[in-house]
């Protein structure tokens, strides 16, 4: 231990690129218990019992092999789900390992002397804000051009005119679009993604993570255009974060291109047997997802009536400005309530608070804490 | 399914360097039974009872949860027992996660135009030949220069003269070593490693995923030098394979460089949990590795005695050059009495097999074979 103080540092063993970015920070996971958990969009609901079942029944001697690199049997079920082939799937540690993987894929790292617009735009890793906080991680791990482009007013997608009129770049490599999106839990029509997909000559990601809580589903994009990737995963509405598994759907040759880049067992066999008997068990999800989606609209009305701003939610969060006082105030009593909100300290969302909505009994005493945080903010 | 069908290929929108690799090809996972499995060096002893019950007493509601993004309590587990802090710890989905992860913070992707060796080096990944057949497949998938250096006889480490002689990088942004190696099972002396991490101005990888079945461990070459990593797994010696957990132990600061650009959720609760039980029965397993110690030594003696080369081995894998017919042939013949052996088709592996230890049952099974197909050759 004594001699390691005494060691140079490495720092300059690691790229410059490398050592001047940030990482990814997380929604807090508390250890502490008795914490009501609304801020990293888990399914309130545990999974279901046969799904419980599976794992404990793959638990034995097995665990000592190497998991199917392939995920054959679970590539083979979601096919027949989505009507396509096996083909058209890659299995990902979670989807947060594909999104990343994409980048590696389709997007060259930026040298510093490019001069053609075609060479930027090769270089260009693309999205709307706000959207998923962990795309511009990613673009900056890979050391790719980022180009953000505001969406418009209510989160809605601007169309083929408003984004010439902007700076939105139709050649860029790579476009995440997380729909419906998150942070504000706005949904989006399938024809109008259709519109953007066709004329973007890049890569567009549709980052379909709550999918299941929107009114559609753009799934169809894959199978209509070769550049389109639609992104899934196990961990929201199947609860299953813990077990890390997400999936990509696209053409076989996007998907064998993918394959070539991806650890060979990078998904673990008791998250490949849960997901398998959750496809197996849908009718418990689905359930599910009608309790979330009527306690989501619940929650949404009584916010609405002591005066905050909801955006009209498609996921299983909801996206408030609350009237009276700051977002940041709010998220901060709320913790001290020990009850944890997702508040991003960004232009665009920093007067918002991101509410992951769980079961009844969780977003009643959230509502009773939210409007004393506010009663008792007024009386001051 | 149809329109499909008619889709303009997205060849286009895969980068020019995906399009022209290859991907690792990883051993065969049977999918039927009754195969003695002796091809990718799973351990076959079952893991401990206690582990198997650890993963099924966190099998509840809270695998809803995502993991813990730190795996703090593993970190802390495994800093205890390497008489170190949990900072000098990176926990991977497997190590293969981080031997790639490595690429990415240490090494610049090739650029076209480079003319000075300094920059040369920044971009070049090194290793022996041969070595973990893994290495030059990820040195494509960045984009980096290979450099390769041939083992001397007996797959024994090259000293410094030697290495200055030949073709050796001393500034390598990234150097990988096997040890013990793989896939000829050869170990090396702490001392000799030593010399090597120390003349070398670059990061070093020590991948001592079979350091639990040899005679030494470079482990303290973490703590001595600022440029060594050390790589472990619970795969291989802690029959974990499935469960993807791998581990890194450098220099905080290398450490932390890694982990900004790791995913968050890298790593499956389920397998935290098993790899932190797997930590509170080592006794379990060190009984097991004498016993597959026991067996290497018997099996390598026996071939030995029918005129087989075998390198001595201090893994639990042998590397054996047949006598009287061709390493390929007796692969082949081997798999069609259903045992699996691997086969490296590469000009420094072809002319032997590498044999992973099974249990003793297996082994008598493996010899049996191995005579009849010896004796039936001689008889043509």
């Amino acid at each position: 231990m004594q001699a390691r103080s005494k060691l140079k540092s490495p720092e300059k063993f690691i790229r410059p690129l490398i050592r001047n970015i940030k990482g990814y920070i997380p929604g807090e996971q508390p250890q502490e218990s008795r914490v009501i958990k609304l801020n990293t969009n888990e399914n309130p609901t545990p999974p279901s019992p046969k799904v419980l079942q599976a794992i404990k029944k793959a638990t034995d001697y097995r665990l000592r092999l190497y998991p199917n690199p392939n995920a054959k049997k679970l590539r083979q079920a979601l096919a027949k789900l989505h009507r396509c082939k096996p083909e058209n799937i890659i299995i990902g540690n979670g989807s947060d390992e594909l999104l990343a993987l994409a980048t590696r894929c389709f997007v060259e790292p930026r040298t510093a002397n490019t001069k053609t617009q075609k060479k930027i735009s090769k270089q260009t890793i693309q999205y709307f804000t706000p959207s998923y906080s962990l795309y511009p991680i990613l673009a900056n791990i890979h050391g790719a051009r980022k180009k953000e482009f505001k969406l418009i007013k209510g989160y809605g997608l601007p169309d083929k005119k408003l984004l010439s009129k902007g700076n939105w770049d139709f050649q860029a490599a790579l476009t995440y679009i997380t729909t419906p999106n998150a942070p504000s839990g706005a949904g989006y029509k399938t024809s109008k993604l259709a519109k953007l997909c066709k004329i973007q000559d890049g890569i567009v990601i549709l980052d379909e993570a709550y999918a299941d809580f929107a009114e559609e589903t753009a799934l169809e994009l894959a199978f209509r255009f070769p550049n389109v990737i639609i992104s899934r995963t196990f961990s929201k509405a199947y609860s299953l974060c813990s077990q890390r598994i997400g999936y990509f759907i696209a053409h076989p040759k996007i998907i064998t291109a993918l394959d070539k880049i991806r650890d060979s067992y990078n998904t673990n066999e008791l998250g490949q047997a849960a997901a398998l008997a959750t496809l197996d068990d849908l009718k418990y999800y689905k359930r599910h997802f009608k309790r979330i989606i009527k306690t989501r609209n619940q929650t949404s009305k009584i916010l609405e009536s002591i005066g905050f701003d909801v955006i009209p939610s498609q996921t299983n969060f909801i996206f408030v400005k609350p009237k009276g006082l700051q977002a940041k105030e709010l998220f901060t009593k709320l913790r001290e309530k020990k009850i944890l909100t997702r508040w991003f300290d960004t232009k665009a969302c920093r007067s918002w608070l991101r509410i992951t909505i769980g079961t009844e009994r969780e977003m009643d005493k959230f509502l009773l804490s939210t409007k004393a945080i506010v009663e008792n903010h007024k009386q001051r």
